[in-house]
């Protein structure tokens, strides 16, 4: 791991010191969802556990705009990745995949522990990707068995123009596969409309709600072309199959192979009636007026940001490090004098930026002003 | 999945219901542990959430009683099943595996999904293996690669003499993988003085923490096998090396590979330091004693159990369904007149057992007690 980008985070004081979160994952969570956090254990089974593992799912097949199967497998996001990219592609499979971030690294690295070639299709961090770059390495380098792409790239605050990818990739009769981590319940996506057949989330990220479960979405078009693509001896928990199996078998008793948490599934199905009751496109909106508002702030203020609006998701800002002043200063004042955790930039972007999560209570207007202040105050001594 | 174990567990009332827990497993939990659970969102890295991992390891390694490496994975105990044979048993190798319980299934069902092949050690369910079993298998069927046991069976309330069978698959020369996912914490366990070489747990047991990490024990016996015997490409976040890499590259602010949660961790750290205050030797005892309670007051009032006290687990009591009773209606009245939950038997013990816990609260004398009076009231009826 490369630790530079933590090298702001230490704090004096105890862990449950309630500094409020900028940083782009996890993020603050509602009180009410805290406390769904903190029920009583219950069973991981029988007939109302179902009922509310069956809510959750429901729920996450409206965000994930899919009538497909979705799973939420516990894990942390890169588990959602790694089923996904355990069920669905064999080793010594060509698959293209998009890199213009950290995560977009991150995908490699799984892939290439599971034996299959990766080829580059490189792109600038802090840029949304190019169509005309990923049409060209399709046409020119492949043939490819897989696309992959990262939605929201986290580490630089780029957003991937997924619907024009998922076009691309059906033109090329290649399935795509999407981590939609930070990308998820902040920004518009449609599954069954775009065409995507597999697609990966994780709880602590825009649906703000605490880390522990990945979710990952199988369309009918990924299961053919996993039935029809064997991967072989990849193991029992993350085959995306044996979860299948599970809430076939026994949809109203024991829908998922193993334990689960279920007081984080409480949370979540907490977390998810609340975005229902929101709607679904009122919920990205919150996060792009937070993102509009930061953005126009730091403008006013003279601070730059390192993605151009016309390609930035509205989930995470990377403030651009003000000429003559230092990232890990500036993170350690915003947490020291004024109670807020932020981030800096990973790999190639530590110490060029500050991310800050517009995600959770950070999407609302009373963290963004406090924030444009804080960074006004530090910016200008 | 074999939803018969499950059939009695139906609430008409919400999830939330305050029953008792009696399953064995997951269990109730203290409330302090449950409001740390509730903990403000922190990072999952920095040096102060690097010192509370690395209390959380400690922590673990007592418990395990071993000196080597141990890893909290985010999953299930399956999910550490998973990840120990991903990363320890290569395909094609051949794998004796104990089976005298449904979990002596899963760990071959794991194992089979990697391509191992399995060879079964047979034994009565209900019953501790045999040594000389496991002796004769071993001595006549193999060469073996790796012996794999669960050391307390859930399914059946049986231990298995791990010592013994550690000392076997030493004296073979091969390793052993442990399930002491029910075992750890509530039985006696010396991973290095026994020499076990890969040994698996999970939060939601006799440890009486919420649901949602695996705990993965690995020896340097243990790590020098899997360098000699890779298992090839296996995927990324269930490589037990990919966790080894983060702790060694980056253990003061990044010590693991991905997103892990938080809120867990801190309940998982306080449970740590209750148990470690009460020492892990009385930690034992408080289970052997409640197993004990219960089953005598069983026997004054006439009713059996499955398993002999001298092959006995303390962390789950297999009480027999008294003639003329039956499973489905002692839970049924159980949970809906004394509002204790319990569970029936799984698999080939369906209906013939009801399964009682001795876990978390549940091995307090009020428990008992009064799990007692309800059963004593049943069965007269």
């Amino acid at each position: 791991m490369d630790s530079s980008p933590h090298a702001g985070i230490t704090r004096s004081t105890h862990i449950m010191a309630p500094y409020r979160l900028l940083i782009p994952g996890p993020v603050d969570i509602d009180d009410e969802v805290l406390r769904a956090l903190a029920s009583p254990t219950v069973p991981h089974y029988g007939a109302e556990w179902a009922a509310q593992y069956q809510e959750i799912v429901h729920g996450l097949k409206y965000l994930f705009g899919t009538e497909g199967d979705v799973y939420p497998i516990v894990g942390s996001g890169s588990t959602g990745l790694d089923a996904a990219i355990a069920s669905f592609v064999a080793t010594g499979k060509r698959m293209a995949i998009v890199r213009n971030g950290y995560f977009g690294d991150r995908m490699a690295t799984i892939a290439k522990a599971y034996g299959v070639e990766v080829f580059d299709i490189n792109g600038e961090w802090g840029r949304a990707i190019k169509v005309e770059t990923v049409r060209e390495a399709l046409a020119n380098h492949g043939p490819f068995d897989v696309l992959g792409v990262v939605y929201a790239e986290t580490s630089t605050g780029a957003l991937n123009p997924l619907p024009e990818l998922a076009a691309l990739a059906k033109e090329f009769g290649i399935p795509i596969i999407v981590d939609a981590i930070t990308g998820f319940a902040g920004t518009p996506l449609e599954l069954d409309a775009w065409g995507i057949d597999v697609c990966i989330s994780a709880s602590q990220k825009a649906m703000a709600a605490p880390a522990g479960l990945a979710f990952v979405a199988v369309s009918p078009k990924g299961w053919q072309y996993m039935d029809a693509n064997p991967v072989g001896q990849r193991g029992w928990i993350l085959d995306v199959r044996t979860w299948r199996k599970a809430a076939i078998d026994s949809p109203g008793a024991h829908p998922q192979p193993a334990t689960m948490p279920t007081g984080l599934m409480a949370a979540v199905a907490l977390r998810l009636r609340q975005i229902t009751a929101i709607g679904k496109a009122e919920y990205v909106e919150r996060h792009v007026r937070a993102a509009k508002r930061f953005r126009t702030g730091l403008t006013s203020m003279g601070v730059g940001y390192l993605v151009p609006d016309a390609e930035a998701t509205p989930q995470v800002t990377p403030v651009l490090v003000p000429a003559g002043k230092d990232a890990t200063q500036i993170i350690t004042t915003l947490r020291e004098r004024y109670g807020f955790l932020a981030t800096g930039g990973m790999s190639s972007l530590s110490g060029k930026i500050i991310r800050v999560g517009h995600m959770g209570k950070a999407n609302s207007d009373a963290y963004i002003d406090d924030a444009l202040e804080a960074l006004g105050d530090i910016c200008a001594n």
